[in-house]
């Protein structure tokens, strides 16, 4: 055990060479800091060969949220076995954890550099064919087997406490819940935005909606969730999906993961309005955006069912239908997270670049107006929903067209 | 800090006397076990002013579940911390703690000798006209304050931790949800029964329900739960209502306490055609006790809510209806944890005295097939009631209504 010390590139030389075989014995090794610096410390070490890993320190702040704000370290060791414990139920998707060290706040990864950043590559107008697949596989594995269906209660339980994570979830409850729907410092939007915002402020059966989800984050331990599943925390290529950066990782609802990823992909929906100039080609990438998240909701309800008819251990929730029943509630709470996770994109303390970098300031309003609004109605689906009738929405199909409704 | 030893009246006296000054220096005190055995000692200790203490003991096994099922310590830690953060919010309906031991498992409780056991008493046909309304005011009191209304996430994900109690969650999970429907050497019904058992066994739309009940109590955590607060876990007065023994306690759905307070008086409603055999003293008994539950389920609601509208903090959960909304779903889920109350106590391991002490055999039959039938009725009810549509039942009148409609 050391005591914590940040790391120049100097020393995680010297800490590689001495913790793990990373390289050849004699090989020639050299290391560069890459990350933006303002969570965390990611370096690139290499040899001459070829070969690399990823080398992730946490720093004890986080410079980028609110003025130098305490943040702790004990987010490595959420991060780390997050990742670790997603890797064993789904290692296709999951960026694989070569050491941790806790005491330093440092993880080793494998080096996924040959990949991209999903949201940069969005913004370039790429497309992933398995995209929507692939993160539907990972989001069901990593959540039916770390829920109550495949773990034993004592098992549950105990995981549940090591993976209590109050500084990194008080990050979202205030700015996920909080901030958007009140008058906050921390707020960030146009002028222009005012009276949209204040009229939000004031949407009773908004604000409703919003308390529902905000309770359910906070009491519901469903599952072991990334907790931060955006475009920015998903590395692509051809053929490979890699999720990284779990941080945020706790037991919680799961429709917030699939709404957090389905929001993404809306954001990058609306944005594409000052991006591709072009409109068939806008359209194109629109169409690509909407069938990803049409086949990531029926890849991960098909893959949950199938998971829970085969491999469901805890006697009563063998019951039939009751998968069938949890999945749709599910489904249900994805919609209305998504519609708060484009919410707080537009208005709250974290902007998504893909808005964020229109030029045009009369375009980006746009493309920020239809965000807000196509946020709003998500949320309020979800509680015309389930005040109407719990039945309207049965069907994965239903769910997908309560989605894109309002987008087409 | 001691090691455990297990006490008896000569140690309880030399233990007394070292930690605390309960007594005069010069006081003469005795000591007499009087507890059932079966997982505590119980010890009342004496001086001869007619001043006396309670010293209760656990003991490192559960004979009465199962054969000679060891049994965690920590039990006696949950549950004096339990009545201690209870105390806190509550003081007039909990039983006080003087003196607490968590290597010893040792507590020294007030001395409630001058009441009586509720089940004791309404078997006796007692009534009790606080009954309905302290225990709302407990409950509402006791679950508001450990909820995510009042407590800031941070310190409720910490007590969250501190109140994990797998042990004793897994005999609520096995005995109440999982072996009544099921074939289970643990369970206890006669064999004229069995017909009836087994079309339980496979009656799909309640066992469904009963699975949305377990997931309910394996995840959502809503507040700090007495856990096991049937009317052996109560003491009553004329004047006086005390709440003991929440070794069960953690923080799970708020209606299961309620509900499992309200099954309770529904078995005793049911024993009574074996109890009272004159009809108008029996039907007398049997209002008294439907209009304990009524009291109860009203008084909770405004209780509840009336706390909600004072003294919320989470500034999402203020939103204008969502502690209405909350508090019907707490009340739906009681009625469902009512309806397998009834069931796992009538076929599961643990019976009530209320019907088990009915000598006459066909008679006892007859109480325990109506027990069981309404058992049934109410947890399908909420099945029917969440699927029928949520509006049907949106109001105490409406739940009250469901609960005796099939009684009367």
């Amino acid at each position: 055990m050391s005591e914590y010390v940040i790391f120049d590139n100097e020393k995680v030389i010297e800490y590689i060479k001495k913790v793990g075989s990373f390289f050849d014995n004699d090989a020639v090794i050299s290391s560069n800091e890459f990350g933006d610096g303002n969570l965390n410390l990611v370096f690139r070490v290499q040899d001459t060969g070829g070969n690399s890993i990823i080398v992730k320190q946490a720093l004890p702040y986080a410079r980028c949220v609110g003025e130098s704000w305490p943040l702790t370290l004990d987010r490595a060791r959420i991060e780390a076995n997050v990742l670790k414990r997603h890797a064993a139920v789904c290692p296709a998707n999951t960026a694989k954890v070569l050491h941790h060290d806790s005491t330093l706040a440092v993880t080793v990864l494998e080096d996924l550099g040959q990949l991209q950043i999903l949201r940069s590559a969005l913004n370039k107008a790429q497309t992933f064919t398995n995209l929507g697949r692939d993160i539907a596989h990972y989001l069901a594995r990593t959540s039916f087997y770390h829920s109550s269906f495949y773990l034993s209660p004592t098992n549950k339980k105990a995981l549940v406490t090591e993976f209590t994570n109050p500084e990194l979830c008080a990050i979202t409850e205030d700015l996920f819940f909080d901030d958007p729907y009140r008058q906050s410092e921390r707020n960030q939007y146009p002028q222009a935005l005012e009276s949209h915002v204040a009229k939000l402020r004031n949407n009773v059966p908004l604000l409703l909606e919003i308390a529902k989800l905000k309770a359910k984050f906070l009491t519901a331990s469903e599952a072991l969730l990334h907790g931060d599943i955006h475009t920015g925390s998903i590395f692509v290529g051809t053929h490979e999906t890699k999720v990284i950066d779990p941080e945020f990782g706790f037991f919680g609802p799961i429709g917030f993961d699939l709404g957090s990823f389905i929001g993404n992909l809306l954001l990058n929906y609306c944005a594409q309005q000052g991006r591709i100039k072009a409109l068939p080609q806008r359209r194109k990438m629109q169409i690509y955006l909407l069938d990803t998240i049409s086949v990531c909701l029926r890849e991960f309800y098909v893959n949950w069912l199938s998971l829970a008819q085969q491999d469901t251990k805890d006697l009563a929730l063998q019951a039939s239908g009751f998968a069938e029943h949890f999945l749709i509630s599910v489904l249900q709470d994805s919609v209305g997270y998504c519609g708060s996770e484009l919410i707080r994109r537009t208005i709250g303390l974290a902007h998504v670049a893909d808005i964020d970098e229109i030029e045009d300031e009369q375009t980006r309003l746009l493309v920020q107006q239809q965000a807000l609004l196509l946020g709003e109605q998500q949320a309020l689906l979800l509680g015309e929903q389930l005040i109407l009738n719990a039945k309207n929405c049965q069907s994965v199909e239903d769910i997908y067209q309560l989605i894109i409704g309002s987008v087409q």
